[in-house]
């Protein structure tokens, strides 16, 4: 088969050595050499605009990248096409021990005792259970799962959120526009796993933070457009909010006149929560690739209109 | 029984209303209301100095803390009563969400996006997978293979070091001195969890940090005494050791003078990486008492010999 990699951030070296070797049989080509109509596959991270639409024989599109909401955002993206989203262990891995490592500072309250180190405080906060905390996650898909069977390992109480109500062993669900603020009213944390869609933007605003109990925290480890800035600082300026883990931003990379930069209790990380992996994403490539040399549907297929 | 509860630090009321309650045949005592002659179990965490020895029919003394260094060090303590740790659940659990919060801030660099952020700087670093990273942790105790179990969850690679050399599943073990070289010099990160003794005490010098890879970390949630202060920041100043976690130092509080409170490179906690939960411990001081009330020996019972 004919495979065309297309993106314009997400390097070219990182993948197509590794993929020429566990796939001899297929031809790869980039924006450089390619015809349109000879090709059967698109691997896409950040494609150039409106090249997908012009591809007549593209069988399936596979993402490089689990969130999808980038591609949507470009009218040009064909809606007729499969496209498949990278559902990557070793990215799905990184995601759990990234906001297990926030959970942890936060409960642990190692951010405080950071702010008492910077003038030279010693003073002992009082100790909580892991059973006396409940941890919130919003959006349960292969993220948000994965992240909660590791926190109730650790004993955390975990709630959830979803768009359709259903059972999670362990975890305490929530659904619908009623059941996020009774979650957030029961967490000390708050995890923002959700993909971006018109439901999903601004979630983390004024009315959410005020449903939140005065001392906790979130995590947006999702997409900047999930939270509305000035309404998170209001929140840690007035002392509500504790503090904010954010590792995703409207505009990326963070401007340099983001006054998150300086913000108390806010702590960045440059969209690193959770890369991913190609020693692990390479089988996830493979196995859609020859789903579909054999005639079968792929894996990981979007649904268009819930737009994930 | 009597029971005498000696301390100076650790309050009274949060053990004795507790302990009152789940021993009503017992009567409880304190520094200002006791016959020595009377006592038969004695309650420690720090007592004052001298004391345990004027108690000539004490069967049992039950250290309200894991750690019994800080009685040993009193030349006056009697080596002739059988002395318990205490080994508590909660404080056990505390111990390995500590640490495990300090393995994932270091492996997801987010103690290097913190310097990043107080300089308004964006930058990704390279993604580490939790089996690229080997932990090391000194002393396979309770703490220590707890802390074990749960870092081999993540995937990270371990390997231990103990007195006595013996197989551990998942663990590689080393021992003796030849030992700790070959262990340091394959570690991301090591823990220190020893006990404080004459064959512990400096451990975490120069000669080690220079067996450390470049880029390594420490995590001494053990005595303050295990690391050589001065050795630490010149490792750290050279940039050979990226990162130190210490939650215990030989003065506490640690002194204002310290150059600790603002060596970069260098995360401090005020000695709360662990502290003992009533709420888990009572049920083990119980459980002791009640076996000498029935003429068993106690658990956890130290060897004065070795030191813990």
């Amino acid at each position: 088969m004919n495979i065309l990699y297309l993106s314009q951030i997400e390097p070219a070296e990182r993948w197509l050595p590794g993929l020429s070797k566990l796939l001899p049989q297929d031809r790869f080509f980039t924006i450089d050499n390619y015809k349109a109509e000879e090709i059967d596959i698109a691997l896409v991270a950040t494609p150039q605009r409106g090249v997908i639409g012009t591809l007549p024989n593209v069988k399936l599109v596979q993402s490089l990248w689990m969130g999808v909401d980038g591609l949507l955002a470009d009218p040009t993206f064909p809606r007729t096409r499969p496209l498949a989203r990278l559902i990557d262990p070793g990215m799905v891995a990184a995601m759990v021990e990234s906001v297990v490592a926030h959970v942890l500072d936060y409960h642990r309250h190692h951010y405080i005792y950071r702010a008492q180190q910077a003038v030279s405080t010693w003073h002992k906060l009082p100790q909580f259970m892991t059973s006396d905390r409940t941890i919130g996650i919003l959006g349960l898909g292969e993220l948000g799962t994965a992240v909660a069977a590791r926190l109730l390992a650790f004993g955390f109480k975990v709630a959830g959120w979803k768009r359709r109500s259903g059972n999670l062993p362990g975890i305490e669900v929530f659904s619908g526009s009623a059941g996020i603020g009774e979650l957030l009213g029961r967490c000390q944390a708050v995890i923002c796993l959700l993909p971006l869609t018109d439901e999903t933007r601004g979630i983390l605003g004024a009315t959410a933070f005020a449903r939140m109990p005065k001392g906790s925290c979130i995590i947006n480890v999702a997409r900047g457009a999930h939270v509305v800035v000035k309404d998170l600082i209001a929140a840690l300026d007035s002392g509500h909010l504790a503090h904010a883990y954010l590792d995703v931003f409207e505009t990326e990379p963070l401007a340099l006149s983001s006054p998150l930069w300086s913000q108390p209790g806010v702590s960045i990380t440059p969209h690193t929560a959770a890369l991913t992996e190609p020693r692990t994403a390479m089988a996830c490539v493979v196995e859609n690739i020859e789903r579909i040399r054999s005639g079968q549907p792929a894996l990981n297929l979007v649904d268009f209109n819930a737009g994930y």
